[in-house]
Formats: C-alpha cells, structure tokens, sequence
C-alpha cells in the first residue's frame, strides 16, 4: 500500500554490460529479436528421421536406413544427432539411440516416431518479438541467463540510488574510537548502511550531527545536494524536542509531511520531502531503527531501486509459544524466533521489552504484525511470520 | 544431508574491518568484552530517583524532590534524563515525564516507581563474557550492530572460496560474439557464476573447452591450480562418451566418485575430487544445470564458506493447479509458479517438458520435490514448494 502510494520522480537508466548486471533492476524490456531455440534441435542422442519412413517399425520387423552426415536429409536416410544439435533439413522427429540398432553405415529402425518427437522446435522457449524479461524486475541469474542466450550482451538498468545516512547525539562517537563516559558507538550508521546495502543501493555516510540544528541542518543539506534520499536517526523526540524534524523544517519545502506514527516501536519516525527529496526519520533505538527502516525505508528504496513491486519478506504461519500484550491503537511488530519442531512452525516472542536491546535481533529471525486492533496474540494461536533470517536447523 | 557429509577442508581466514563485512560468515566467536548497555540507562525521557522515596505518592497527595545535575543522585533530589542517558550513581528507577510535574527547582512526583522500572540494566542486552555472535553464521546487519555496540571494529572471517567455471561443447561460443551456424552461447558460464555470486563466492572463469579430452584436461589443471573448485557444464554424456568425466580421471586421484544420479533432471551430474578439491560436473542443458547447482553445488558452497548450516530455499506449501507425472525410482525437481489466490497458495506446474527451456526458469519462482517413490503429484495436492523468487503481487 504504502509502496504504491510513494511518488518518486523515475530513476535514471543506464545501459550495462549483462555479466555485470546481476540484482539489477531491468529498466527497458527485453524482447527476444530471434527465436530460441534458433533452429530444431535434438532433444535426446539418436537419429535424426523422417517420421513417415517409421511407421509400423518394431525389433521383429525392422526397418532399415542409411546413414548420412549431411545438411539435408533425403529419402530412407537417417543422421546421427546428440542432444542440443540441429536437426537437417528434411528431418522431423528423432528416432532414441536405444530403440534402434547400427549396422555398419546403415541403422535398424526398432520403434516408429511421430512428427516432432524428441524435437525441441525452433521458437519452443521463446519467440521472436515476444517480451523476453520485463523491465521492472529485479535480475537473477536465471534471466541473465535467458537474455544471454537471445544474444543480447547490453542492457539498460536502472542506477543505483544513494542515500545519505546521518546519525544524531551528543552521546555518539564513531566506530573505532575511544568511549568516554556515557558515550555509545553509533551503531545506526553501519546498520542502516548495511540494510541500504542488501537491497542494492549506495550510501553516503554523513557522520554524526551533535544534538544541534544548525549542525544538522549543514549536514542535511549536504547529503540533499550529493544523495537521493537521506535518512536520519536519533534525535526526533530528543529531551521532548524534535530536533531533527525542526532542522528537516529549516532545509526546504515541503518539509515533514507526518510525524509519529502509530506504531510500536518506532513511533516517533518522521516521514518529509525536501526539494522533491525523501527524507525518512527514525529513531535513535537502534531495533526501533531497524524496525521504522523496514516498514518505510525498504519500500521506498526498492522504489528508487525502479522495482515494480516491493520486496516482500517471505511469510510462514506459525503457532505463538507465549501469549503476548500489545497496545491497542499501535501496530506493533513484534520479534519472533521460528523455530520447526515435529514438522510444525513455532514462534517464541522475543522479548518485548527495550527497543533497545540489540540482541533481540539476532535472536529473532522474524517478526509479527499485531494489528493496532488487537490487544495481543494468544498461546497457540496461528499467526503470519515475516522472515527476515533463516530457520536453524530447517534445511 | 549432503551438507553434514561433505568433507572440506576448514576454508582460510583473515581479519576484517566490520564495516566491510556484511555478507561474510564469522569465522571466531564474538565474546562481549564489556557489558551492553556499559551502565545503567535510562528508558524513557524523565527523571532518575531513588524509588523508596516515591513511595505512597499520588497527583493529589505529591512529593517533591529537588532537581540536581550531578553524577551522585542525593537523598530527596531527582535529576533530568532523557531515553539513553546514564543512570546518576545512587539512583535506581526512572519516572516518566508525564507522571510529574516540574516546578522551578523542583519536580513534583505524582507517581511511585519500583526499583528498576524504566530503566535498561547494565549487561541486560549482553553481559560480559558472553557470545554475541557465533562463528559460522554469515553476518547480517543486526549482527554488525551487535558487534558494533561491543566496541569490536576488527573480526576474524572465512576468506571466500573461489570457483572455477569452465562451459565443455563445441557448439559453444562467448556471449558478445557472432553465432555461426548451429551455435549456441556458453549461457551457462554467466548462469553459475551469478549462481555462485549470489551466494558470496567469487569465481575464475575458464572459458569454453571444445569436446577434446587434452584441451579439457588443461583447463581443468588450470581451475585446480587456482581455484579451491571446479564446476563444468555440459560434456557428461556427450555423443554417448562421457568427455569430462574422461578428462577429470585423467587429472589426479581419487577422481570420479558418482557418476548419475537417479534425478530428474541433471541425472548425467557427476562428482569427483582431485587432490582434495571438489569437482562438480553437471550437463549443459541450462535447466539441468542450474537444478543441478541447487542441488549439489549450494551446500557445497555454504560450506566452503564457513557456514555452520547450509542456506536453504524458504519453503511454503501450495496447492497443486495440474496433476503432473513423474518418473518412479527418480527424484523429480519441478519447476513451479507459485501464485496467491483468495488467501490460499497454488502451484502452478511449469512444462516438465525441456529442461533446455531457460525461460521455464524465469516464469517459475520455485520447485517442489517429487520423491522418487512416487509417479507424480496429484490436482489439488497440498506440497511444500522451495522458493527462489518471490511470490508475485504479494507483499
């Protein structure tokens, strides 16, 4: 829903080498321009025949052909093809190595063929002028694979969007650096970069803003005039003050479109467009991040990626372990850990407490949506999972 | 467990800089060295008391406190804090902005708080001494910023296996060049290696051998100098001949160890090892091989990376569209198009037909796995489906 409804101005496109395309996101149909196969070819190791010339054939009443090694094939002649070889001209059905026996230069024909048998027909996978892979798609090795086969070695992808990452605090230092008292790493930036950098896109990294919106105010600025989208996070309910959304406010139109959002966690993520640029702004808790980066970043990235449809995650029913509360009036998302006992699915809430714990993460391997109409989910009851790691121990 | 059973070598190791290690499977357990959080912090934005002293209090029937700055909570003070902000020494709870109310130098408390509430304990996330993070899984963002909060920025990781790929045929030619007639592209080179890619692997590629055992022999000499593996395509029943099998005896011992397997298709995939390096040899028909890498090379692949379990497909049961045959005393691999109906998941059985159709593979998002004590599945059957692609129009 929220995919759909997000304007973005159309990537732009560029054309690119096909073995350098892999995950890229197809901008321009590909449409097969010959037939492929491009000529009738043996499906099996055998002969090449005229189907008529074996009729009423069997092992006690055989038929007898010559062979030939030509690129026509005349009358009561046959010719030895392997699999994937073209058939002669004059042929039509390939009789199976094993339903006929050689002889010197002639071969006995033990089975009749009809028309086209263990023929795989020129134009069988596909045909010219028929839309080979569509633009809008995300491509995996399987339609390189196709669009090679056509012949094609150029194609046109979308570019990659970058965005630009800023995180926001008096308290954060950088990775590597030495922690002074009540100091904390800035976990956000290397977590939101690397969820950037799963679905495809660049990053820009701004660094950290202290709590001050002149500060963040040069540092949006900058990633506004060298990214496509920026995303913050910290300081959007900082001390009761909405530090970010007052500086997004001071960097242009339109500027913050929502902010809060009835959700758990992650309510106090801002949504603004700056100069026909998304700006997304999420908390500083790093799950919360995580979480407001899911339901609104990945969406939107997978748009700028020029994806006709998000990515979804991949969706399993499984039975809760525990019963657990939720607010009534926020969708709340809650972490789960799936685990698969005696061919059954099973999800063991994790922890509902702190968005701030990091661990709970990794612990979890997907989360449930509990409808902001609902007060909890129940022990046992049946609910959707959204995977976003693997099972243990399911192989 | 064809996974549990591979024998290979303990892949090499090295140390990496965590921000560069997305994707990458640890190789050395991460022990928290610190406690996460390193001190006691606050929850919520409030104010740090001791909560004995708040004890009995209402909005009617209030306490006062005296506000103080200081890292030292005094008997009867209170001290401003926001979400994240160290605990001052002393106190041991946090009351919530709303819950009081704050007058010049003073806070009015119109709630009690129990001693820990709204407060994130030191070492509640992670405590010293424990593992974060497991060697053997590969790293996902959430396990960055785990490792990031411990304040580690350098890890220990598998180094990435590398595969040599080498397409067999003389109907083959490069992508980018010019068909002659009866030629095909080495479609499957670009196919395995996207295959591999995906998977994190990087490869070496051979290039293309004529059906010529010596040149094959060279080529293969070549991968297994500078590789940690090899996969060839096409060449396992050529002509009736077995050309790379041939060729891979010829290259050093054990050699060939299976040559067939009772599949459907990629039943001709042979596995050998020469000087203790795998040796994958799978058909040419580019269905065949990509079930065929599916099969054999991705858990052979998980390993060589590191990975403690291999990387399974997310599975899902569907219901069968079309009844469909199989063959009795083979394991049948039947490419599917899973679809979403009213709620309900369909499979939709894609032409069984070919398996040199590749644009089977891309109409198809996964396979089901037809036992090879079974002669086919039923119309309506329910049956779990391995997804490589997503579910189209669901999200």
């Amino acid at each position: 829903m929220f995919f759909a409804k997000l304007q973005i101005k159309r990537p732009k496109t560029c054309d690119r080498s096909l073995n350098l395309s892999l995950n890229r996101v197809l901008a321009k149909d590909v449409v097969a321009e010959v037939d492929l196969p491009r000529f009738d070819r043996s499906a099996v190791d055998g002969y090449a025949v005229k189907a008529e010339e074996t009729v009423g054939t069997t092992q006690f009443k055989p038929k007898t052909l010559k062979l030939a090694d030509k690129d026509v094939l005349r009358s009561m002649h046959a010719k030895r093809v392997w699999t994937g070889n073209a058939l002669p001209k004059g042929a039509d059905a390939v009789l199976m190595l094993e339903d006929a026996k050689e002889v010197e230069d002639e071969v006995e024909v033990w089975v009749p063929v009809t028309p086209g048998e263990n023929v795989s027909k020129r134009g069988e996978d596909i045909e010219k002028g028929q839309v080979a892979v569509e633009a809008g798609i995300r491509l995996r090795p399987q339609h390189l694979g196709l669009i090679a086969a056509l012949g094609v070695d150029k194609i046109c992808v979308f570019e990659l969007p970058k965005i630009a990452l800023l995180g926001t605090g008096n308290e954060l230092v950088e990775l590597g650096s030495r922690l002074r008292k009540n100091q904390v790493f800035n976990v956000n930036g290397l977590v939101l970069a690397s969820l950037c950098h799963e679905l495809g896109a660049e990053t820009l990294d701004l660094g950290i803003a202290k709590d001050s919106v002149a500060e963040t105010v040069t540092k949006l600025n900058l990633g506004l005039e060298k990214a496509d989208a920026v995303i913050t996070s910290g300081g959007t309910s900082v001390g009761g003050s909405d530090l970010v959304p007052d500086a997004v406010r001071k960097t242009g139109k339109p500027g913050i479109i929502v902010h809060g959002v009835a959700m758990r966690p992650a309510m106090p993520t801002a949504l603004a467009v700056v100069d026909g640029k998304p700006v997304l702004i999420l908390p500083g808790n790093p799950v919360a991040s995580m979480i407001g980066f899911e339901v609104f970043a990945r969406p939107l990235i997978c748009k700028m990626l020029g994806l006709k449809q998000a990515e979804s995650r991949f969706k399993l029913q499984a039975k809760m372990t525990k019963g657990i509360a939720t607010s009534l009036g926020r969708r709340n998302f809650v972490r789960v850990r799936v685990f698969q006992q005696d061919q059954e699915m099973f999800a063991d809430p994790i922890s509902a407490r702190g968005s701030s714990m990091i661990s709970t993460m990794t612990h979890a391997n997907g989360y449930v949506i509990v409808p902001e109409t609902r007060e909890g989910l129940e022990q046992g009851e049946s609910f959707t999972v959204q995977m976003f790691d693997a099972v243990k121990g399911v192989s």
